[in-house]
C-alpha cells in the first residue's frame, strides 16, 4: 500500500556559523519522500516551477516515489532562505519567495485517492482539508502544522484537526495550540480536537508519542556534529509514516517503533546539507541507529524492597 | 554500606505563579537524604544556625539519616528567597543569606571517613575537594557543581574534578565547563578532567548518562502539575548515589538503574513544597514510576529489511 504525501518541493539556501549552501534541494515533500522511500512506496503531490531540474528527483524515483502527483508550473519554484544561530537550532529567515506554491492546488491524481496512509505535511489548513475530502477511504492520516497557521488560520487549523488521526508538531506549539502551559495538559486537550495520536518532537531532546492514554518516549539519536537541520521534523514524519505504511498496522506497537526509525532518520537528515545525507543512505546504516536507539534507552527493571 | 553527603541543609522561600511559601525546609544535602535514604543508610555532614527546629529532620532520622555529622553553630541558617517564572523551570533569586553557612567548614566524624560511596553536593569546589582528602578509601566519588564555581573558582573545580568518579551537572553547564557548543563533545572534554561518569541533567527533557564510551537516556517522568522545582536536582543525586550505594555496585547496569530511580524520585520531588512529597511517600510508589519509565521507552527491536 502507497504513502500519500502532500507539501512542498523547493530550493533552501542555508547558512550556518560553519558553512552555506545555495539552492539545495529541500521542501517538506520532499524529506519526506527521502525518509519514507526507504520503506514503502510514495505518492507525492507538489508543485515546483519550470525552473525545476527534475533530474534531482531520479534518486528519490529509483527508491519507488511517483513524481506523477508533481505539477510543473510556468514561473519559480518555492525558496527559502535562512540563518542558523550558533546553537544549530534557533534560525532566522532571510527570505521566503512562495513562487508558484502561492497558488498551490493539490488535485490527486485519481490512484492516489486509493492511498491508505496520508501525510499532510506543513501546508495551509485549508489545502490540507482539501486534500482529505478527496481520499476515498483512508486508514490513518497525519498532518503537520506551525505556529503561522495556529495563528493565522485557526477556524481552518480546528476544521481539518477534526479529521486526522495524528498530529506532528513541536512542543513550543502544542503550548500554543492549546493555550496550556502545562505540555502534558495541552497534549490532553489536542486530542479532544480530533487527533488521538500526538507526536510532540523536542529536537535535541528527543520526542514523545502519546496515542489515547499511552506514552512513549523516545531520546534523540545524538550525532556529533548537526551540519544543518533544516527538513529534520519533515524526515522525522517521513519515516514515522513510511514505517506504519509498510506494517500496514496502526497498534501502538507499530506506532512506537515508528518513532524510532523516525528519529534514526532524523539523525542522518541533520548530517548533511539539503538531502545529501539521505541520498546515499543505506538500510544497513539505519537498522545501526534503530540498535543503538534501543541500547541506549535499555534497563533492567528492578523493585525497591 | 553508609552514603555521606555533604551540603546545605537550610531554609528556602519560595514564589511560584500559583502559590508560595516561607522558610520550607530545604538545602542539596537535605534534599539528597531523603531520596537516598530510601535506598541505603546516609550519612549527613552540613551546617545549620541556633534556629534551626532539628524536629523537622526526626521523619529522616526515622528513615536512618545519621545527622552526627549536623554542627549547630551560633546564628542563623542559610536562607534562600527565590521566585519561579511562569514557565516553572526559569527562576530568579531574591535573596541569598549565607548565614552560618559562610563559615562552613565540612570536618567528617571519624566513622564516616570509612564511607564506601561520597556525593559531594553544589559547595565551594575547596571544600568538596577538602571533603574528598578527608576520606579513607571512597569506592565512588560524585559531585555536583554550578555555573557559580565554573566561572568564580576555575581551578579549585579542576583540582577537586581530578578526583571524583562521578559529575552529576546540567547540560547547559557542559557547555560553560567546556566550551564546546556540542554536547557530546563538552561530554567527552570533561571525562578527560577527571569523571568518566557524567550525569547530564536536562530537567523536562530528562537525563543522560555518559559512562566512558556508554550512553544511556532516561527521560523526564511526566507530572501532572511540577508545584515548586526547588531541590529536584539534588533529589535526582540521591536517588542516583542512593541506587548506587544500596548496591554497592558500580557496573553500566547499576548506574542504569541509578538513573531511572533518580528520575522517579525527582519526579515526586517537585510535587510538594520543599521536602514535603518525599516526607510521606512510599516505596510502592517509587516502584510505580520505575514501572512506568520502563513502559515509557520499550519498543520492540526489528530491523528493515
Amino acid at each position: 500500500m502507497a504513502l500519500l504525501v502532500v507539501g512542498s518541493v523547493a530550493y533552501d539556501s542555508v547558512e550556518t556559523p560553519y558553512d552555506r549552501v545555495e539552492d539545495a534541494l529541500g521542501g517538506s515533500a520532499t524529506f519526506f519522500s527521502a525518509a519514507a522511500s526507504f520503506f514503502t512506496p510514495v505518492h507525492l503531490v507538489a508543485v515546483v516551477g519550470s525552473d525545476f531540474q527534475t533530474a534531482q528527483v531520479d534518486f528519490l524515483r529509483e527508491r519507488g516515489v511517483d513524481f506523477s502527483g508533481l505539477t510543473i508550473e510556468e514561473g519559480k519554484t518555492f525558496r527559502w532562505k535562512g540563518r542558523y544561530l550558533e546553537n544549530m537550532v534557533d534560525r532566522e529567515t532571510i527570505e521566503t519567495q512562495l513562487n508558484v506554491f502561492q497558488d498551490f492546488n493539490p488535485i490527486l491524481p485519481a490512484s492516489f485517492c486509493d492511498d491508505a496512509t496520508v501525510f499532510l505535511a506543513n501546508i495551509g489548513p485549508e489545502l490540507q482539508y482539501h486534500v482529505v475530502r478527496q481520499m476515498h477511504r483512508p486508514q490513518f492520516i497525519a498532518m503537520d502544522t506551525m505556529n503561522y497557521w495556529i495563528q493565522g488560520a485557526p477556524q481552518e487549523l480546528r476544521r481539518t484537526l477534526a479529521t486526522v488521526d495524528a498530529l506532528l508538531i513541536n512542543d513550543s506549539e502544542v503550548r500554543e495550540l492549546s493555550g496550556e502551559t502545562s505540555l502534558l495538559k495541552g497534549v490532553k486537550k489536542i486530542q479532544t480536537m480530533g487527533p488521538k495520536t500526538l507526536v510532540v518532537k523536542k529536537g535535541e531532546n528527543g520526542a514523545m508519542l502519546f496515542h489515547e492514554s499511552d506514552l512513549f518516549v523516545c531520546p534523540a539519536f545524538p550525532v556529533d556534529r548537526v551540519f544543518d537541520p533544516t527538513g529534520a521534523g519533515d524526515t522525522f514524519a517521513g519515516g514515522f509514516m513510511g514505517t506504519i505504511s509498510m506494517k500496514n498496522d496502526f497498534s501502538v506497537a507499530t506506532l512506537r517503533q515508528a518513532m524510532v526509525f523516525a528519529t534514526a532518520l532524523a539523525s542522518f537528515a541533520v548530517e548533511g546539507f539539503g538531502v545529501d545525507r539521505l541520498r546515499t543512505l543505506q538500510k544497513a546504516a539505519i537498522n545501526q541507529r534503530v540498535q543503538r536507539l534501543y541500547e541506549m534507552t535499555h534497563f533492567e527493571l528492578e523493585s525497591l524492597s
